[in-house]
């Protein structure tokens, strides 16, 4: 039984061993570039955790797990381009360091890519494990797509929100232990514990995300704080103040919203102002326990010993705990 | 046995029995407006006609034929992106009608859902089936990305281009041939032969299209002649004629294909002398006759009775003999 630590470890080393070079080597370079800055690697390492618990063999997972970071790393190439974002991981992004039409065709070599990945080792699985990972691509194009309506719809209510970030991001996390479970036969019904897990995990990550950019401390956090407000971006800390808002506060956060001034300060300070009279910091703190709490149960139903869950138990603590 | 007429109806109802729409309608509508245009369907009917003359169920072929055209059609709306084209088949193109990121998103889902059709029917040769998907699909990102090398290099080679046009254009008829023939349990060495074939007719198809653009007649082929002259594109026609030419005709093409004057008459018929004085024509007719003729052969070697080869016979006749 692996630790997650070594877990994380054996990602490494299945990454390190492929090559992502390739001819012509301007379709190639900026997949080896993208794939070679890191991150985290949570989704192969939720794959692979998956694929212990329920006992089955690593290494029959290991391209599937390289083939979904190959696609979360697509996802965050064209999201990208399309938020026309500078840096990534402290680096350029792709189509700063090439250009728009390299981002765009390497991104979709990146997707075909994701697929060779999971072609590589037959399964008597995967037409399930494909049609799983299908459904959860398409599922992320549409949480784009909502994110991007989001920029000009006025009226987002937070239902519409929590369906975007399920889609965006949520999705993946259950696909990925999903797939690994698929790929130790587990039962069908600890496979739907599993992945609603990943779901409420993937919700609550994101929230906290929402938080941290507010309420984080830039030392640990290493993210500039309240970028969402400089940017205008409507997340959960926002929705929550409008709808809890008097009809004076609501109209002044509006107003806040709609403008993009040179100095921001005084912008970010109110908007913090007005979250703090709301106590929107509470609020989201218990919605992230809750969630955390609705995921915690679903992985405790499932018919494994709660050693084989260890793993998965640690990374939700990595994931959630961090430091506020 | 169906004709190709035949094929081609069953083409045209299989798609007209499918919904492209959806939700989020951002993400969908720019689907369903492309696969709507229709176009020719070349790939989707040898694909059918393929699993037909090995004596497959064409209803097994059903949805990856509707995935084949699906991925041609992504890659087309991609690629007017990325050259910019503000038209095709007479209609604008979606990042003109709608905007440069959903063209980027919606294509990003057309790719996708090309392989949620792909995986909607089980069958045996699945993985292999999937495989030639995945390599074609790679491949196709290659020779674009090729392409797009070929509009700043100023030394490409006729056998360059030639690999070029291959990956771009060739390899996704071979690539339809041989999966319909995966449907059908095809032996190997046929399917070999039906590949080789594909290639043969997509290299032929489009040294014609190269051919056409200069020597076509615009009522009968119903494209404006000569863009690829006034684009400065490097097409079989220059470079055959560049290899052929005189050190003095050389450099003459060379400065002709480094400007874009505002009229463009003189510069077109400047090259046009020129190919004609080389009786470059008869040289690119001669590359067709030769590609057209090793495909029939390899077609002719099947070991499937010539009356069952009769729709694919029919289909190479109507794509190379154009009018001319």
């Amino acid at each position: 039984m692996l630790t997650l630590s070594e877990i994380n470890n054996k990602v490494k080393e299945y990454f390190a061993a492929e090559t992502f070079t390739g001819i012509p080597r301007q379709l190639y370079e900026p997949i080896d570039y993208t794939l070679a800055q890191g991150g985290k690697r949570i989704r192969p390492a939720m794959l692979l955790a998956a694929t212990q618990m329920f006992g089955g063999d690593l290494e029959t997972a290991r391209y599937a797990a390289i083939g979904i970071e190959t696609f979360h790393n697509f996802t965050l190439l064209h999201d990208d381009l399309m938020d026309q974002s500078p840096m990534r991981r402290g680096k350029p992004t792709v189509y700063r360091k090439w250009d728009e039409n390299t981002a765009i065709l390497s991104g979709d070599a990146m997707n075909i890519l994701a697929w060779r990945y999971f072609l590589r080792t037959p399964h008597h699985n995967l037409h399930r494990i494909l049609q799983t990972f299908e459904k959860t691509s398409m599922e992320i194009c549409e949480g784009q797509q909502y994110d991007m309506n989001f920029e000009t719809q006025n009226d987002v209510t937070i239902e519409e929100y929590m369906e975007m970030i399920r889609l965006k991001t949520a999705v993946m996390l259950g696909g990925a232990l999903k797939i690994g479970a698929l790929y130790a036969d587990a039962p069908d019904n600890d496979i739907e514990l599993l992945y609603d897990f990943g779901i409420k995990i993937g919700l609550a990550f994101q929230l906290r995300d929402d938080l941290l950019d507010v309420y984080g401390d830039t030392a640990t956090f290493g993210k500039q704080t309240c970028t969402d407000i400089r940017d205008n971006k409507k997340t959960f800390l926002l929705l929550s103040a409008i709808k809890k808002a008097s009809q004076q506060q609501k109209e002044r956060l509006q107003n806040l919203f709609a403008v993009s001034p040179n100095d921001t300060t005084a912008k970010v300070n109110e908007v913090i102002d007005i979250y703090n009279a709301l106590n929107i910091r509470h609020d989201v703190e218990k919605a992230i326990n809750n969630l955390h709490n609705e995921a915690l149960s679903k992985l405790g139903l499932i018919s494994q010993p709660e050693s084989d869950k260890a793993p998965l138990y640690e990374l939700t603590k990595q994931l959630l705990n961090r430091q506020i």
